[in-house]
């Protein structure tokens, strides 16, 4: 991709874009620690600190709608719930890598 | 940065110090528009799509607060308003490259 040629409005379209599926406080952290092993519902609220199981639930449903988290049931008993993602939301890493980093620079100038 | 040395909670805290700074629908949209030279009221209400002088007027004023953007005053007749983004801001280029590139190959993908 050569961002280079595009114009301001395309830039910003796309941008947009990008923040309408990644908007809000919670659902780049569900995914990132469902993508890091935290399957059930317990791991994953956990993982996330200040989460509510309330919000949990919802974010998890929208990111099943949009195709970013599958939940899988298995017939035991109790039923098991797993979480996993989807390879679309794989394609976020570059996105949230570079997130991770500019968060941590900002760590360290804001302590400076 | 080898954010690959980060443990799952560090990634996420880092995520949300990142997502918090450029929360909401207009901070990077408005931010890419004062970079592309954009420099004027107007100008920027003109390239950021449906945004309102009243929405744009006090998002820029966190932009200020938060020192991601710069307003400069001409001692002009009438007065001239200039507005430039800060080199922090333009830390954030690499976050904004990668959600350009994700944002354009979403619509590629949406639009199969």
């Amino acid at each position: 991709m050569h961002t280079d040629e595009l114009t301001t409005q395309q830039k910003i379209k796309y941008v947009q874009d990008t923040l309408y599926v990644i908007a809000g406080k919670w659902k780049l952290p569900i995914m990132i620690a469902i993508s890091f092993g935290h399957s059930r519902f317990r791991e994953i609220q956990r993982a996330v600190p200040d989460i509510t199981p309330k919000i949990l639930s919802k974010e998890l449903k929208e990111l099943k709608t949009n195709k970013l988290v599958m939940r899988k049931v298995y017939d035991t008993y109790p039923i098991t719930v797993e979480y996993t993602v989807s390879s679309y939301c794989k394609s976020l890493k570059p996105v949230v890598d570079e997130m991770i980093n500019w968060g941590q620079n900002h760590r360290v100038k804001v302590a400076e």
